[in-house]
Formats: structure tokens, sequence, C-alpha cells
């Protein structure tokens, strides 16, 4: 097993604010980064000094990047499977194949969680018009039917009270695979935060409680209120995925926690993730430079927690406020230095510690 | 007063460990950072995408930096006063002309200090052979005879046992203007670590002690354990100094406690400081976070100390046990990715901290 050493380079494909992070956390282990992105504008590219402006299937520029790096990790699950193929050839890739094969596909996804005995939302494949009646009767009505891939906050969702809606749906994705999932009566949305080393040790951190508004992170809150066992459910179910998927690197599931304090599977992000921004200011460790250990085979950092912590994001317009917020004492303000703002688009985020 | 705002660039002068980790301070205020330094592996070009590889007094490259920046700051205090006003002339450079002049002196630091009434061991002004004896009844032996320039971590100093000592030393430093210092019985060397706004406000954070070695710095332990009267008076002197020099950003003040526990001040840091480094993660904003803040304009971030810290430089060959240390739990490990490892060089440092 070798370990990524000082000097050495971490390779980050996407440029956006996680990227960005994962840059910053890389420096005080001596390590250099190279950040490979098609938007000329990535906020990560003003944290390094080598970067790659390319599409993810350039596969010339692919070729030199994974030649310029001694590990490659990524900031989203979309990365296409040729380009991770084209990498791997010559350099580790952390995650791994499997990790972003899973992540990348919510059946996939879905059908791993339940072989290893996790917990999901009853669900079923739409391939095509000749599943629905099948589908529907597998998770029953209301349902949610999303694409397989290439979905985020809350895109490539359409909700379906019945088989007409389900019809109507399917053509509107475009008549892309799609999986239909139960809507699940849930108390409260969490995420499970862990990392796993390359010699196989987990450590997870607390639960966290995310508030969503219109379908994207507004609020983490860590430690989410839960009872001691949904605790030691969700380390369980942590183990299970990391070591399913012989993970390498820190992973975030989000989880649904239904009335009868059972947790059930919604999705995995096979990397650092919002609901875990607390982490830099409110952990030992936080998750982006306990990415950079997993995947450049260091011993995982301790992730005692340091004080109760809210994240809340700050949204388009939200990053006006940002000379106030640097005002309010015990508030860590993040201005990630996206020039553009949109509506909806992460532009920072704070959080707030009250220190235990 | 004109705050700098994320999207704006801090300008920083020279590329070393404390340029590198004002730059990554920079970074989640959503600042963009350029880097001057005439040294091309300097380890802050890694974490920045602007860089100028160029001499101090390369008027031309000063010029362009200049423009290309919204504000200078600087890591190390002997920046020629020329190029100072080069810059001055374009963008403000923080703190300002008076720190600069003031620090990059030890007879003009020693007589700012004494004229606003902060005591320090007796001195004399050794400019020529004439002033031997006279310097020697000001101080008393043994003293120490300093250059009044360019000394750091112990060069440019000789002990001084008599008056042919002294001829012997000053013409060993090369008949340079000099200050001859009587020596403290000092009980422990402290450093006082504070920053001030351009609104003018002051904090200031716990006392530190500071343990050398080989006249470099080995361990800073934060708090040190005096009595509160002795953090009384260093807090006034703090507060006398940056008023006194109209002073924007972080300073550091090295002093002695004296055995009737009197503080005497040793120098000034117009910057930065390798005796502040704990704050990192140890204070609830760290020296170059505050640094950052108070340059642009914003206002300073509280300075709540979060357990017993203790920071110990890893010098020369120590950087070897990097790997070690980052097994073990509670150490946080800072490399700053120098290529070349030299006796003595600062290639990293580790923080320990007790969590209170």
């Amino acid at each position: 097993m070798n370990t990524i050493r000082p000097g050495q380079t971490v390779g980050i494909l996407g440029g956006g604010q996680l990227g960005r992070m994962l840059a910053l956390a890389a420096a005080p282990l001596g390590l250099r980064t190279h950040v490979y992105c098609p938007d000329p504008d990535s906020p990560a590219f003003h944290v390094t000094n080598r970067a790659t402006i390319a599409a993810y299937d350039d596969e010339a520029s692919l070729e030199a990047f994974a030649d310029s790096v001694d590990v490659v990790t990524y900031e989203f699950e979309n990365v296409p499977a040729e380009s991770a193929e084209i990498l791997q050839r010559k350099v580790p890739v952390r995650p791994g194949p499997l990790a972003l094969q899973t992540a990348q596909d919510r059946l996939a996804e879905k059908t791993f969680a339940t072989a290893q005995g996790i917990a999901t939302a009853p669900f079923a494949a739409v391939d095509g018009r000749i599943d629905f009646a099948a589908a529907i009767e597998a998770c029953g009505l209301p349902a949610i039917l999303k694409t397989r891939r290439l979905g985020y906050d809350g895109k490539g969702q359409r909700r379906i009270e019945s088989e007409e809606d389900l019809g109507a749906a399917f053509e509107d994705l475009g008549e892309v695979p799609c999986i239909l999932e139960a809507v699940v009566d849930f108390t409260r949305e969490l995420s499970l935060l862990a990392a796993r080393g390359r010699d196989g040790e987990v450590r997870a951190w607390p639960l966290i409680e995310t508030r969503q508004l219109d379908h994207i992170l507004d609020t983490a809150v860590a430690p989410a209120e839960v009872d001691a066992a949904v605790g030691e459910q969700a380390l369980a179910i942590a183990e299970t995925l990391l070591a399913g998927l012989d993970y390498v690197g820190v992973m975030a599931a989000e989880l649904f926690l239904d009335s009868g304090d059972r947790l059930l599977m919604n999705e995995i992000a096979p990397r650092v993730h919002n609901s875990g921004h607390w982490t830099i200011e409110g952990s030992a460790t936080s998750q982006f430079s306990q990415h950079i250990r997993a995947i450049c085979g260091l011993s995982l950092g301790p992730v005692d927690q340091l004080g109760h912590c809210e994240m809340q994001n700050l949204l388009g317009d939200d990053i006006a406020d940002w000379l106030a917020l640097t005002k309010q004492a015990g508030v860590h303000v993040h201005h990630y230095g996206k020039t553009e703002i949109r509506p909806g688009r992460k532009m920072g985020h704070v959080t707030r510690i009250r220190r235990s």
C-alpha cells in the first residue's frame, strides 16, 4: 500500500466548492493539488497552481492529467465510466470504480443496499412503458419517479399519484431508464457521513439532520437528536456500505428516519458532502482532511465533535449577507469565490458552533 | 474605509510558510491571492494561481504586482523601504509604513517602545568605534551586540563580556550599525500576539510561552502560565504598541518576563508569527484569518481559546517524523511542502490540543 507523501500531487476532478475545500485541506499535509474542470471560472482553480481546463471526456487531457498526479479523487459522482477507466490505467482513482458505478445509478445503489441487508423504500425499475403496472404494484402510490442517472437537488424527479401520472412523467423525463420509489413517511432526513481508510478502518461522524428547502439542502445540524439505538443502526449501515463497496475516502449516505425509528437508505454520495461542511470547525478532523488522508493511504484522524454545530447554505442572493455575517461572533463564514450569482446556486455557507 | 471584498485580491510579499498559511486563510473569505517571491520553489506558490517570481527590489515587477491586487501584506519585516513606497503609491500596504520602519530596526523599535512607556532591557546605539565605552556604561556587562537590521533566529548577534569583545564583535558583524542590549535575567520568554482592525479595535490572544533551542523557536505553549496581572500588563502593552504604530493586522511582540514579574519588550514582528501557529486549531479565529480580516477592513473575529495548546516546530530532519505524527490522535500535522531539507529550516509544525 503506497502512501501518497508530501510533495506528491492529488488530482481532483471538479472545480466547485467541494474541490476547492479538498485542495485547501490537502495543503497542510504538504500535498500539492491539480484541479481538472471544464469551467474556466471554477473556484477551486484559485487555490492551486495546477489546473486543467478540459471536458470530462477529453481523452488526451485525461491522460496528461493522470500522468501529472499520484492519486485521483472527485467532487461529484457523475464522472463518466470511460473517463474513470482512462485514469485508472495510470493512477489510482479513489473512491474506486465499484463505488462510482454504484452511486451513479439509483437502481444499482438501491439494489446494492438491499442485497447488503440495508432497508430502503420499496422501489422498482422503470426502463420502459411495459414496467408501469408492476412498478406501481411494487411501490404503491404515491411514489416518486426518478431518472436513474444524473439527478441532483430534486432535478429529474416527478411525483406520481396514478398510473397516468407515471406515463406522463416517464415521457417528460425523456423516457430514459428510471426508478420508481415509494414515498417514505419519514419523520426526519438524516445524513450519515463516514470515512474508510485504505487499511479498512471506518470512522463515522455523529448522524447529521438535514433540512431541505425546495429540494436543496438548507441546514445541517450535528449531532442529530436521535436515540442512541438509531446512531448504532447508522454505524452498522456505514460499515456495511463502506466494506461492501471496498470504499476508500469519505462517503455520505442520505437516510430517512421513519416513524418506527428505522433508518431507510435514500442515496449514496461517494465523496465529501454538503451536510458535512460543519466538520471544518466542528470536528477534530474535517471531512475534507479525512478524505485526503484516506485516499493518500494515511490513517484516519479522530472525529470527535467539538460542539453543537449548525451549517446553513448561502444560496443565490443569500451571499449578499456575507459582510454582516462576518460581524457575528461564533459564525464561521465561507464564501466560495464564485463570481456569478444564480438563484439556488451554492455561493457559500456559514457554520455556527455552540462549544461543548 | 473601503472593505476588500470576495473576488478581490490580497497581495502577499513572501512565499514561505507564513505566506502559504495566509493564502489558505484568505480562501474561505472568497478572497483571491497573489504571492510575490524571488524563490521559484516557494511553498506559498502551491496554494494560489497568481504568482510573481521576482526580486523584492524589481521596480517593474512591483508595479505590475501592485496593479493586480487590492491590498498588500507581507510575511517578513525586511521588505525594503523603497519597495514598500512603490507599492503604496498604488495600493494600501498593511501593516503600514510606520510599523514596517520601526520593526525593521532594532534601535528604532526599542526607542519607540521606550517613548511609549514600555519597558525594555537597557540598550545603546553602536554606530562606530567611538560608541563602545558609553554603550557598555549604559547597558552593563554581559550584553548582546546585534545588528540593527536583518537579524533573525540568533543571526547577527554576539555575546559581549568585555570592551575588547565589543570591538571584535563589531568588526565581526561588518561594522554595520548595531545596538548593544543588556542581557536580561528573565524567567521566561513570552510572545504577545494581537490584532488591530482598521476601526482601531484590538484583540489579543492569551500570552504564549516560547521556548527556544539554539536561538530558534522550538515550542510555543498557550496559554502561558502567568499571573493574571501579567496578562493585564501584556494587554496594555499590545494596546499601546498597536495604537502607537497605527497598526492594521496581526502583530507579535517578543517579551521577557523578569524575576519581578515585569514584562520587557524584546522585539516586534509586524506580521503573523511562528508562536501563533496553534491558533489554527486552538482559537476561534486563527492568526492568519485574523490578519486577513484586519487588512481587508473586516471586523476582528473572536479569539477564544479552545483548549491548552502546544505547538512544536519540525526543523530540518524532524520532518521525517511526519508520517508517524499523522497517526497520533489529537496531533495536527502541518507540512509546509518545502522540497529541500536544511538543518534548522522550518519544514512544518505540529499542534497538540487538550480541549477544555
